[in-house]
Formats: C-alpha cells, structure tokens, sequence
C-alpha cells in the first residue's frame, strides 16, 4: 500500500495524464447510433477525483457535460435495492456475462434472468423493480434526486433530446424487453420500462459532478449516507466484475478499480476509502467503453497505487 | 479502512468463524470423479493466515493435506509468466467466461484463445507455454519448485496417485487439449501438456503451506520475491474476475476478494496488503467450489473488513 | 414406387388409421398460452386426402374449424415470393436451425437473417416482405384470397379473437421484431408486422380446406395455378427440412414427406405428384407438432407407400 | 412425375451437363488438411448414373478414384445399424445440427449425444456402435465388405497414407471423440474409435463404384438386398435433412434429392425408385461440399425432374 498522493502530487499527476493521453491522439469512436452522441468532438478528455479529504481536483474538459448512459445504471441500481431489498436478486443475477452488453444467448440460456444488473437486460429489470407500480415520472424523480442528492448539485438533469433518440433508435433493448416480459421477468408494460429506462439513460452530468455522486460508494468522510457500508462494497464487486461488458477482465487487469462505464464515454470509478474519480472522453473501444478515458484510468491507477490489488 | 485487526482478535475470529461453519453442517459433496477425492470425509474445514506482521493463524484442519488442483493454476501462470512474459496473452484472455470451467462454447466461437488462464482451456495453454519444449519433469520441477520457495517448506509434493487417477478420467480435458491443437494453439504434443497439468494439478498442500505460498501475492513484507508489484496485482485482478469460474461474481460480491478455487476444495484468498488466506473444506457447491469454505471466507472478510471494495 | 391405392382402399386405409390413432389415445396437451386453444377437447382428429383423381377422402374431425397458426406460414411464403420473388432469399436462410421455433441464439450469430421462413423470426421477415408498403388489410386480405383460392372455398376467414389473443400474449414474436429490426431486417414498424403477422396465423381452416389448399403444391392435376412447378418443388423441400422446427428430421425419417405444422394441431402434409393431405388433432408433442397428427401421418405414409424415400 | 428419360437422352444429358460445368470453371478449392487431399488438380468432373433398367451412364472423370470421407457415413450407418438395430438411435439423434459439421456446441448443450450420424460427432459414435468390442481389422472389414457387396466390385481398397495423414492432422475429430467419451457415449477406446474411423473416410472409389453402391438404397431393381425398404428410406431421410452440414437445406432447395456429401468432392446422391448417382470433383464450397459437384446435381435434377419434391 502506497501513502496517500499529496494534494500538489495529485493535481500534478492529473495534469500530465491530461498531458499525455491528449498526445497520443488515440481517441476512438463516439456512439453513431443517435445523432447527440455521434456529432461530439471526440477529441475531449475530462478527469475529476474527489478523495478522502473532501477536495476535488479536475483536469482538461472536467465540466463538460455529457451523457451518462449506462452509468445510471449504479444509480438505479442503488434506487432499486433501496425500494426492494435484496430480492431483487432473484430476478437478475451477479456474474459477469462473457458476452456483449445487448446480448440475447446468455438470456435464452437463462431463461429469462439476465447475468448482472449492469448488462442491459439487467438494467431493464432493475428499472422495472424501480417503477414497482409508479409512474415513469415518479421513478425518474428518484433516479433524479438520488443523483442530484450524491452529487449535491440540484442542476443535474435529464436531456429530453437524448431519450427521445434512444426511444426512437433502441430495438434491440426493446427486443430485450419483450424477451424478458416473455419469460415474465418484468412487473410493468415493456414499453413503460423502456420509456423510464431510455430517460434514466439520458441524465447529463460533468465529471465533476459525477465524481462527487461516487463519494458514497467510495465510503469517503462527508459522502451523503444513501447506502450502508456493506452494500456499497457489494456494488463496487459487480462494478469491478461486470462493469465494462465483454470489457469487465481487461479493466480489473490494467486499472485494478471497480468501474462502470457508459456509452457517452464516461466512466465512474471507484477507489475505496480513497476517492471517487470520473473520466470522460466521447470515443469508444471495440468494446463500447470510453478509449481515452480507459487510459486514463490506467494511468491514474498506476501513478496513484490505488489499485485495490 | 478498517484498522487491522489484534493478534488475539484474529486467532479468535478465526476460531469462532470455524465453529460457526461447523454448527452450520452444510458441507456439500466432495468431487466424485476420481477415487482419491470422492473418498474424503466431507466434514473437515482448514482456515490458514498469513499477515502482514509475519505470523500465521490457523484454525480446524488447517494442517491436513489437499490435493490443490485448479489452485495450481496461479503458481503455473506466475511460473509461464516468469518464463515468456506478456506475450502468454496473445494465447490467451483475461476476460470471465460467463460459462463453466470446462465448457467447449466459447471457445469454438472464440477460434481456440481461451477467455483466461483460470478456465481449463486456459490452463492447458499456459502448461503449454511452460514447457516451451522442455520436458515435463523440468516444467513441473520448476512448478513445485517455485510452489516450495513461495512456501518455504520443501516438503510439498505432487501426489503419484492423484495424477494417475485424472489421467485416466480426465476425458474432457483430453477434448480440449486437441481442441486447442486443431487451432494451432499448443506447441507441445496434446498428450504432453496433458500428462504435465494432470501432475500440477495433484499438488498436495496444506492450509498452513498454501496461505504461507500466497504471500507473495499480497505482497507481504518478508515474502519471497519471484514476481514483480505489477505483476502481483494483474494476477490478483484475474482471480478477482476469474477465479471461481461460473461463481466468480458471487464470491467478489460476498467475500470481497481475489481467490482461486480447486476441485479438492481449497481456496487460496489474496488481501492485498494485509494478508494471505488459504480456506479448505472438500465439498463443493453448483459451480465445483469449496461451500464450507466459501462461507468461511465470507465470514472472515465481514469479520475483518479486509474486502477490497 | 408402390401403385396407387385404389379409392376404396384409400377411404379404408384413413378410417382404420383413424381408429388406430383414437385407441392409443396419446393425445399429448393443446397449446397453453391463449385460452382459444387452451380450451379446445385434445381428444381430436381429422384428416383429409386430396388425390391426384380429384376427390377427397376424409376421417374423423374432418370438417371441424382449427387455427392453422405456422401452417399460414406456407401461404404466406407463396404471396411474398409471388410479391417480390427469389430477392426475399437475401433476407431470410434456407436452412434447418437445430433450434426451437423461437429461439434468438441463431438470429444473433448469423446477425438478424433468420435461418428460413417457417422459424418465427423467418415468418415475420416474409410477412414484412408482403407488406412492402402496403396496409396490413391489404397484406391480409392477398393471403386470404391466396388461401381461398387455392382451397376454391370463400367461406374461410381470419379467427378476430385468436388474434387478438396471440397480440396480448406474443411477447416472444414481440421481441424476435425488434431484434430483426435491430438489424434492419424489417421494412415496416415491427408493430405493423406483428399486427399482420399474428391476424394472418388466426386464419381458421378445416381438414377438407386445408388439404385442398395443399393441392397446387402437390402439383395435382386441376389445382389452381398459382405457382410454377420450381417454386412448388423448392417450398415443398423447406417444408421437408425445416417444416417441424427442431422435430424436422424426425418428420422426415417416420413420414418421408415435406409438412408443415402449426400450434394449432394442423399439419399439411405434401406427397408430390401423388396427394395433398391434412391432419389435425389439437395436442402437441415436445417441439409443438400434433401429436397423434404426427403418428396418423406416420401410419398414413407407411400405408400408402407415399414416402418420397 | 416426368417420363422416365430414354437411355440416349439420358446420356446426352450427362454429356452436356458435363461440358456446362466445365465451361463454368467455378471449382472451389481442395481440402487443404492433407497433403493428398490439397494436391489434387481441382478441374475435375465426375458423373456416374446407374437407373432403373440396371444400366450405368458416366460423364468425364467418372473413372477416376477419389477418397470418399464423409460419404463412408452413409455405409457406416447401414453396417452399424444392421449390427446393433435401432437402439443406436439412443446415442445419436436424428435431426439436422444448423452447425457446421466439427461443431462442439450443440454437442455440449445436449450432453454428448450428437444431433445426427453424419455430423463427425455423431460419425464417430456409429463406428463406435460398429466396433461393439471387435477389433478396428473386423469392424474395417464389414464396411469394406459392405461397400464391395453394393458395389459388385472387390477392387475397392483403403487408401492408408490418406488414413495416416489424417490420423496425424485430425486434432479436432479427437477433440470430439473425448467429448463423447466424458459423457459415456462411446463404449470403446477413443483412440480405438477415431483410429477405425480414419481408415473408414480413407476409402477410396470411383464415381461408377460409388453410383453402384448407391442402388440398394435406390432400391433399384437388382441390386443387393442388404438392408429393408424401411431402412433405405429413412437413411435417405437423413441424407436429405442432414446429408450435406449447414447446406443440407441448400441441397434440398435447389436439387430435391437425398444427398451425402465428402470432403474429398464426391457426393452420393438417391433418386428413391429411380436411379443412384454419383458426381465427382474436388473443389469445395464454404461448407466443405463439392461445389462443381453440387452444380452437376442441380442441373441434373433440372434435367431429369427427379427431384423428390
């Protein structure tokens, strides 16, 4: 275990990551398959960190907003066990998937129970436990407020533009949806899980603000107590195993730290009882997660120690 | 964090833990495939642990010998990592498989590069590697050899017995070993590397000896030092995701940390840091790990707080 | 080559077989998942033989009306490739799938182009094509005139409950749309195709008309002519290889000749150049076929001589 | 049903066929696994009929020996099945795989019962079957017998540098036959089995040898009586579901009779009551069946109107 950076170390240490993952210019593709996130520059990189002493530190396109995609999903996951508890566990599993993150052959062989909460079948029937009966809006305003209260910004919001494209674009998550209904894994209409899942996907933070939303999962002194201890660490485990998809291995093996990315490019993550810290760049792996970003992680995880391992 | 835990306060942990296990009498059925494994009496459990002060604490059966079976796997990657380094990845992944430790799918439709080096698959290919065209004594020389140098005690031997008995049923291993071959990706003889990963898989440790041997990995002070920080840490990355085949998720979500699991109902466990943890009890759950000892390692992560998460 | 059989021995043949079939009473279960079926007595059989001279032959439940679900899938395939001929070939395989009528494993390693037209997701792609454009009245009303004019009966008509049954209930055809959609496998909204997909399996037929129907792909002399003698041959040729889903091979080897079956308990039954043959009996098997039609088709082509083996 | 043609038309056909082929020059490209398969001239074409009236025709290299592989299933399955009756069907199923013909996956969802006897899985447990304790010697020498008795000719012999070369390269027949050995569906030695099943593929035929061999499965008038009509239709059952790998249904589409196809080029073809054929040449097609072979039989059926359908 390495001491803890010093606060100049750390600021010093963002800027050249900043610094070098700007050099080498390899930034990958933004998500084509909605106009927003296709038209993005994808020569952008954010990086903030906010650690044990209750500072932030940023570098480079820190307050950018983007959207956070599936991201959301520890943010609903959270949401989602805080209204039904652990039995939602019957209704989804917590194994990596060995396969793409809209894949339908691990569903088919499971009859219906996705692997983890993180592929986006999963994701469905944690936005489905979610509405337990409510209206989408009602739903939404606690995945809302949840985030908002993490990030103890009230300015975070949902970018309507954004949830329409999806809706309008997203068969094969609608696929998901039928098949799950078909094996009688969801509680609520298809099209209505959708709806709310597609607007939950659509929130838009900076890597500011999604960092400080990480604080609680971090368990950092002064992080606002929406979860208890053990749950935090459990979440952390499915971050760290099935966080980045088909991707999840390589990200334990080069960064060390649980993580969930999204297709926007953004990745939170979490270094336990250090700090919380999010990077963002729009261009994706083969994978679909953040390349630039990735890097930077690593980078981080390297210059730091935090590598949990 | 938590603090770390007292010598006492450890050693009573520790005895508590194996009592609680034992009143529970849940101990589940020892592998059936080979004689010299069906035939161990089920209710025995051994908890070995090595901390970062130097001492070890044990407790139950800490001191009967196991076969270590597919905990061998982790000294052979150190062993075919010390000898061909990085470039073992081009051969095989690192990513979790999402289906079970001897499964043919993915591998057909990955074109014959197993997921990681912890399925069978993945094993045969660093076995492989470790030959590198020697024979098998000198592969399996340098094994134990390193086993026993992490160990410390020159003692531990690979049982005659035990890997004669896999030989003759090891039926589903022989069609992945050709498997591989028809894709070109075993240099030896299929046979060869066959008969070499049957004998390190007949390993016979003892709690004491494998959390004594799993020092290094956690980086411990007084450790022996075959393998680098970087190293240590991608290795504990691969247990964390990988380690417990179909049941890795699960046990990174209840126990918290990286471990690798065997068929003879061993799991060598890494804290990084604090410490090195071996658990045995020989009868096996759904996916072919140790129950009783699953449960013990849960216990002693709550009891501790060592989860990395 | 047997000699026809003589009329009177043909109207015997079907009423010993008809009384064979009823004495074993293995009636197997009706199709569960709308109560249009669910409801219907299993102890059921019809069976109806079109010849080559003209007449009919009947047994049992001959005239009783049934849902021909799949069995549309025939007429359906004949007034798409009547629309927009051997291009639809691009989009939809010719080939068995080894799988389940519903499965989406295939579909997603062959990337959204069903393995053939009588797979569920095949039939959605064929029922798209007979769209193009059009209204789903439209579409309907081609494979209903298509229907009643190869059976030369107008009575015949589309079951409105059983549709809007299937439509409350499909959640699995729901999900194989926007799967294919997700590929852009489909012209018209999934919606609109499932709509037009699930009136057109609720079209409602008798023995007598469905075998009758069955003529002009038998290629007996006075059917209507509606397709050349080629196509005839190659729908005949899926019908053999993948007319029963994953109990295709099976037909094939008892009955030797091309059918296709539905959920409802209709099977039409093709002996080219020889017979156009209808059965029916409500119950299904383990893959969904009739079974007592299965085994009167068995004991009906043993009889006649009329395996095309 | 068309006029049978007339021994000249029939002899004109074969010629022009033969010229149109060539004229093509699409030839496909040799097996390359084997030397003795790869270095064949791949502008070949074979043709042999033998019809109804006991006479054979031939077009170009229909005198020109070539390993038949593959099409040895077919013999295979009649000397197994006449050795041990139907209870062979308890170990190797009866429907077409939608897999490619070496592919482990359906194999390990259906616990090692292959989907059909023409798959090499489900090959390799019919000369299991056939073995039934004896040694490989005998059990060569019943299909080889076999093969004479249909041919009439005791010429025919087994190539063994084919035999020893494939032996030396078929890693993934011998990752099969360990498959089916670790779940208990083989009786004998897989090394037994797979060394038996070489020497079978390695026979070596003329397209006119192998036309004669196919007319007790035609049932032509004359030829020997080795096997009831029941079994000859439903093995010419299987040949059309399952004849030709993932292009069975192909097969069926475009030339409507049962078929077995090698990797060596030859294919057997059955017009039931009408004629046996055999085209020859070496050049394959993506799913490893003759592709100026399978143009021949295409046109030939077009010609004849002998398709089944």
């Amino acid at each position: 275990m390495t001491a803890a950076p010093s606060r100049t170390e750390l600021q010093d240490m963002l800027s050249r990551i900043d610094c070098d993952v700007r050099a080498t210019a390899d930034w990958g593709v933004p998500a084509q398959y909605i106009p927003q996130l296709a038209q993005i520059e994808p020569a952008q990189l954010g990086i903030a960190i906010c650690d044990a002493s209750g500072e932030c530190f940023t570098a480079g396109d820190a307050s950018v907003p983007f959207s956070i995609q599936s991201v959301s999903k520890v943010f609903a996951l959270i949401a989602a066990l805080g209204r039904i508890g652990d039995q939602l566990w019957y209704r989804v599993g917590r194994e990596p998937s060995g396969t793409s993150f809209d894949s339908m052959v691990l569903l088919e062989s499971e009859a219906g129970r996705p692997r983890n909460p993180f592929v986006n079948a999963g994701a469905l029937v944690v936005t489905d436990a979610l509405l337990s009966g409510r209206a989408p809006k009602q739903a939404l305003a606690e995945v809302l407020g949840l985030v908002r209260a993490l990030s103890e910004d009230d300015a975070i919001h949902i970018d309507a533009d954004v949830a329409r494209s999806e809706q309008a674009t997203g068969a094969r998550n609608k696929a998901l949806a039928h098949y799950l209904d078909s094996h009688k894994n969801l509680r609520e209409e298809p099209e209505k899980v959708l709806g709310t899942y597609f607007h939950q996907c659509a929130i838009e933070m900076t890597c500011v603000q999604l960092a400080m939303a990480g604080r609680s999962l971090a368990g950092l002194p002064g992080a606002p107590s929406v979860l208890s201890e053990t749950r935090a660490r459990r979440i952390n485990a499915l971050m760290m195993t099935c966080g980045h998809y088909d991707g999840s291995g390589e990200f334990a093996f080069r960064v060390g730290l649980p993580g969930k990315s999204g297709v926007g490019g953004g990745i939170l993550i979490i270094a336990p009882g250090r700090a919380s810290i999010a990077v963002w760049s729009p261009g994706l792996d083969e994978y679909g997660n953040s390349k630039a970003g990735t890097r930077a992680a690593a980078l981080l995880s390297e210059a730091t120690g935090w590598s949990v391992f």
